[in-house]
């Protein structure tokens, strides 16, 4: 028996990873220097992670479970603030989809130097549609919409671009009639996951402006997020559910905000244990100091 | 104690519905008459099986228990294939999505005499989009979209449609722009089920044709299939669901369809046995008889 098995026997090195939605891929050690380098990890130390990484894994690990490792020793090698932080993409679909990632957008804008109004109904042709908020970019108007998917891997579709696209041109043609004083320039549509493949081919054409995870391939959602370290609460680990909600109700959803403001203030307006409150600002603290 | 509560007891004839989406309305028989009606129910006997089923009837009680009653007292005193019968509305949701009822909207259509061309794939400006059929009418084309869903109290709502209506000026933009040969003069929506407030609203509105179990109010879906009895096959109670899907698999969706073929031929397009096809025939013959 064994003698004719070892017919079969393939010999190869190819060491697979599982990622979330099932599909298998080659391990690539360069994607996790990238994950590194988007963290502010220093190139050397990047290289030097990324091999231990590769030591550790084997034939089917999950990219969950190298994400961890990645952690883990971030955490013991480069910086102890990695010992608080959840990944950003768990971290962003964590947020709840309303008040706290609308919010969450408004702000991200707002960080990046842009004057943003706030959700509100807008009269179209047809009908009135309530936006989540109209941003200001050069002089021009943008109608903004947000999608959060609470799984991270769902896609947001053409479906979606087609009814932002629908309801812009509803807006203008309101505009026209003179039952709205807002003529809109463009769509910003924002969501915390990837879009699908039509989705984008569509927008780029129509002209819609989409922001997710990984598009566009430079400045997406999550690069920007590095750079800028705009960090929503939900990336500090370990508090419960509550501690979470209660910031989101007082419009407060980015780490920035947590550590600006003084403890006294932030009870005030969630209701919380001042004592919660200064744990909970002390590690929004060192995530933000470095890397 | 008895004495204290008694003057709390509010005296009412009232008797209540609960809806299957949880909603309690007053118990109204001229519905129960109306329902009659569209089965094709003389105005008579529709009183009287309506007179029949309040007696019968309690606070609480079901939609679904009424129609029940309903149905048991028309075999019973009217027509015994009402014995045979599904509700229409969940035999409408009882087919596949595709291929059966994408299928039977086509066949609807076709029955009411219009050129209907089958599902294809066309161009428009920034993507090409398969279509679920083309319609002709008057000499004038229109693009197909159906729905379908599982669940009859699914409504379809708003971002639909706004997406149809985004769909169809890409396709238009593609005619005009000589990259596909059809100009659309319109859309039509059809869907087994409801259609939101705000979807009809958007849809009158941008002028998109909709198609659904209750609307437009005159020949609307279920008043059509009644009153031309286009019944889906799923409108015969009591197979297993394999025959369903195997008669779909072959382009069979009508009870029409079944009566009208004779069943060695019926047996070699969907590979069933002849002796099941034949009561299957049978049923649907007494159903299709009368009332």
């Amino acid at each position: 028996m064994i003698v004719y098995l070892s017919n079969f026997v393939i010999y190869t090195n190819a060491m697979y990873v599982v990622k979330a939605d099932g599909r298998r891929e080659e391990f690539d050690r360069s994607k996790i220097v990238r994950t590194c380098l988007r963290m502010g990890v220093p190139r050397e130390v990047a290289e030097e992670i990324a091999a231990k990484v590769e030591q550790r894994s084997y034939d089917g690990i999950s990219t969950r479970e190298i994400l961890q490792i990645v952690f883990e020793l971030l955490s013991k090698h480069h910086h102890p603030s990695f010992r608080h932080r959840e990944s950003l993409r768990d971290a962003l679909s964590a947020l709840r989809p309303k008040p706290d990632f609308e919010q969450y957008v408004r702000l991200f804008f707002r960080e990046q130097g842009y004057t943003v109004l706030p959700n509100q109904i807008v009269r179209g042709r047809c009908l009135d549609y309530e936006l989540d908020g109209i941003i200001e970019i050069n002089g021009k108007k943008y109608m903004l919409e947000v999608k959060h998917h609470v799984n991270s891997h769902t896609r947001t579709g053409l479906e979606v671009c087609l009814a932002i696209y629908a309801k812009l041109l509803d807006l203008n043609k309101g505009y026209e009639l003179g039952v709205s004083t807002i003529k809109f320039d463009g769509a910003i549509v924002v969501c915390n996951t990837k879009f699908t493949f039509h989705a984008i081919k569509y927008s780029e054409c129509a002209g819609l402006i989409l922001l997710g995870w990984n598009y566009p391939k430079e400045k997406n959602l999550s690069t920007l997020i590095e750079k800028m370290k705009l960090y929503p609460i939900t990336y500090v680990k370990g508090f419960d559910k509550e501690v979470y909600e209660k910031l989101g109700d007082s419009g407060i959803v980015l780490l920035k905000q947590v550590v600006s403001a003084p403890v006294a203030e932030l009870a005030r307006v969630s209701g919380l244990d001042e004592e919660l409150l200064s744990k909970f600002k002390e590690k929004a603290r060192e995530i933000l100091s470095k890397p």
